[in-house]
């Protein structure tokens, strides 16, 4: 389909064939679609599917952004249980500037899409920068990934 | 629930009401359920319930905005019949800054979700602004409709 | 000079000939250079010479403002006789979205650089639109001034 | 002044104080003022003092940037000459999503206004992060410097 691209206007989900997420960003095999880059603002958006059991690594986010949890369960920031949340499909949530989330973690097969401003820092236990994920990192890894 | 709140970080959104979507904006029975406002940069998020039929009034997008069409099918600026999109869901759309909706409908019943930056620039056939719909306002009419 | 254009990434400043500010927007002899469009998230930036005497027309920011005051003085939103900011240069200022400026007055010869995310609404005194001004039309009346 | 706080809406410049920019950024006695921080989208603003001989550490601009270039002059990306930018008072320039500084060096006594959305990446030789600094951390730099 010509137009189901990242950088395109309309993209046929269904269309699209999940790929893993890359190695290092989680534990387990959550996979990922990316449904958009805005460079100018470098903003992007995608969809992630997340079996039971899978995480992902440690990070904060440096802009703000807003997740649709459309099948399952996900602990933000250690759940409800330890001061964060524990969100279940359907349900929204919108993470600010600067969250830093040391657990996300899914009891259940899991679904979520997510609009994100700016990018993620993935950390260390000592807080050093392993990786820094922006618009511009996300579209190299779905591009690397041949989607 | 304390939190569910438009002001807040989590919404379990199926335990808040559908309301109506304020008359003039649309035709026929949409509802809505609104999710967030981001009062700093003007930025809003919404989940939108159009039955069969429904349509929205013709509109300027003075901000991008990102949809996810969950259920339905949607013809966004008349269609890919007539240079438009005709989204099926699941599928994503991005319209960017003043893209021009003269006719948003609904064949089928429906739903998305919605994030949106700055107003939208209701508009009559004469380009004359209707209405302005921005966070301020949607925020308003929200809370106005008791929910 | 070839990138001297607000499309691109720089602008020799003093290079640029002032133009008029568009008629209905302001009393008296405003002049302006755009400097920058960002289509894709709705943002502007100007600078503005305004002459002693001169103001802006009602209206509400429809997205956050910051103004950099260089020269002169500016009453904003009556000034702080009457609970809004006085600006005395060098005077920095963050007019919030939804910031209405019923007068926006200088009383000596002045000049400012402004960043402006989305539109402004230019109101009549009943609070109908007049004319709303966003990237897409700042851009055209800077083009059709010319420049 | 009660209300000159870059939380407020307004500061007149002059009667703040310029600090040294911290160490490991920069190289040679910059100073800055911060005036403006926007938790929400994670968007600062200052100006610079940056004296003849003094330039900026290798970094990444995370999202997009605009300055205002008031005295001086700015050798950006290795300047006009390399293939970057030299900026001359009055200057503006739109630093993209992602623009990459090897070398920002003021040959002059020079001074820029600037608007950042999103956080620098400071970086060293191997690309690796050395300084990550968004609203939340210039925040924290201007109040340890006692600002």
């Amino acid at each position: 389909m010509a137009n189901n691209s990242v950088t395109g206007d309309y993209i046929q989900m269904d269309a699209v064939d999940w790929v893993p997420f890359p190695e290092g960003l989680c534990e387990g095999p959550i996979r990922w679609k990316l449904l958009h880059v805005s460079p100018e603002a470098g903003a992007w958006t995608a969809i992630f599917d997340c079996p039971a059991g899978t995480s992902f690594a440690k990070h904060i986010h440096m802009g703000p952004g807003e997740y649709f949890l459309t099948k399952g369960k996900m602990n933000v920031r250690g759940g409800s249980a330890e001061g964060g949340s524990t969100a279940i499909a359907p349900g929204y949530g919108y993470e600010a500037c600067n969250a830093q989330h040391d657990h996300t973690e899914f009891p259940e097969d899991s679904e979520f899409y997510m609009t994100f401003l700016g990018p993620l820092n993935f950390i260390d236990d000592d807080s050093n920068t392993i990786a820094l994920v922006g618009c511009s990192q996300v579209l190299d890894a779905w591009q690397a990934s041949g989607a």
